[in-house]
């Protein structure tokens, strides 16, 4: 089996070191991910400026992929249309430093990176693990539960652009509760700003961590993880709101 | 009517501009904008560095909003979260140079403003012109279309997170054909890297500009844009590939 290896959090990222050893049980893995951080990249491409790369090697010096001075899904396209010598036979992404459920799915460079590969009809696989401000994150661990949930998926034949999202939750809080399948959740987070002055006397905001979802659907990508469940998602990037269109059509349209 | 404008080319972008001499006759706008370009910003947020705002005033010095130094969707949160002295009627984020059809929906920065927008319950609407590479943008034009249809789409009341992707087709290609609500189309594009080398001898790549979608499929906006259609599409925010998930839940899933 071939694997590309990508992510968002940078190509020397723990979580990327982590997964990877346990990706190479399964076949050949080639890792091509972005030469810096860039978390909440959201599905930003460089169609302005180049695109320098280097060639990455392990701790024994041998080549493991490409670092690329771009975003994740910059990385996902030059590794199949420049940089990989085979079609991958599946595509992960992660495992990001801190979950990627509800809304933030749609701020995720982990996740753009994996729908970038389902645009080009690749199966692939977004990997993240819950953060929490307890301890430092132990990415080996949760590396041993994301292969047993790749190694699950890959049970049943993978259509073309075939797409998951799955979180693992933070080791700190207890024991695994189990796996589930759910949807996205779709409600709002809170957020907050705080408002200061530069030395220059310009006002400047700076985003707040505390990211709260206080209401979210129940049976969720949220909630399960709250309770301690890896989530499972399957994912797709048809932004229509296909139940409105009947309606639209029925409304007389015309400009002048 | 009190209107929140924002955009992904920059606040002082003649897009914006155009767009807001016709708005103004909906009501009050407030312009919050990036201070530069971001165009394939996709949802990209600033978490991690600050965001400086300065005040934007039109030819008369009558304060219009303000220019922030980050991204589409940071425009739209500080704006709701913090700069707007009212909570806006609509979002309107436009009128992008280039239009936003097919899987270029997901790299829009434009888009993404508005679906950020949607997540904190407000009606948006992206507004793009199609580019050509003949003569400069006629977005004055294209903006008495735009708010053609933006008065239509007002005609009926907007749910909390309506949602709605307006493409004007290039001016340059003769008449406008109509009016068309059609399905964002999902199939891939076709892309071309340059692959170069630095006065260092490293390599880099450049994206090309010629992106194609040899493969539409037919009723969507990419092909109704090409037959020089005004496009709209209803849009949501869901990930989630409902249709799989009963199969997925099926499957036995286990950690140990």
């Amino acid at each position: 089996m071939r694997i590309l290896l990508t992510n968002d959090d940078g190509i020397y990222a723990p979580g990327l070191r982590a997964l990877r050893k346990e990706l190479l049980s399964l076949g050949e893995v080639m890792t091509i991910a972005p030469a810096a951080e860039q978390s909440a990249a959201g599905h930003s491409v460089t169609l302005l400026t180049p695109l320098l790369i280097q060639e990455v090697f392990d701790d024994e010096r041998k080549p493991i992929g490409y670092a690329v001075e771009g975003r994740p899904a910059d990385c996902v396209k030059l590794a199949l249309l420049e940089l990989l010598p085979w079609k991958p036979d599946l595509i992960v992404s992660g495992m990001n430093a801190g979950s990627n459920a509800g809304i933030n799915v749609l701020y995720s460079g982990t996740v753009a990176a994996a729908i970038e590969g389902a645009f080009y009809h690749y199966p692939a696989i977004a990997v993240s693990l819950e953060y929490t401000k307890l301890k430092p994150l132990d990415f080996p661990k949760a590396a041993t539960y994301a292969i047993q949930i790749i190694r699950q998926i890959l049970r049943k034949p993978l259509g073309a652009g075939s797409l998951f999202n799955v979180n693992i939750p933070s080791l700190e809080k207890g024991p695994i509760a189990g796996v589930k399948v759910v949807p996205q959740n779709i409600t709002a987070y809170t957020e907050r700003f705080d408002r200061r002055m530069d030395p220059r006397g310009r006002t400047y905001f700076w985003a707040g961590s505390d990211l709260d979802c206080p209401d979210p659907h129940s049976e969720t990508d949220v909630t399960a993880l709250a309770e301690s469940y890896i989530t499972i998602t399957p994912l797709q990037y048809d932004l229509t709101a296909h139940a409105k269109l009947a309606d639209l059509r029925e409304q007389s349209w015309t400009v002048e």
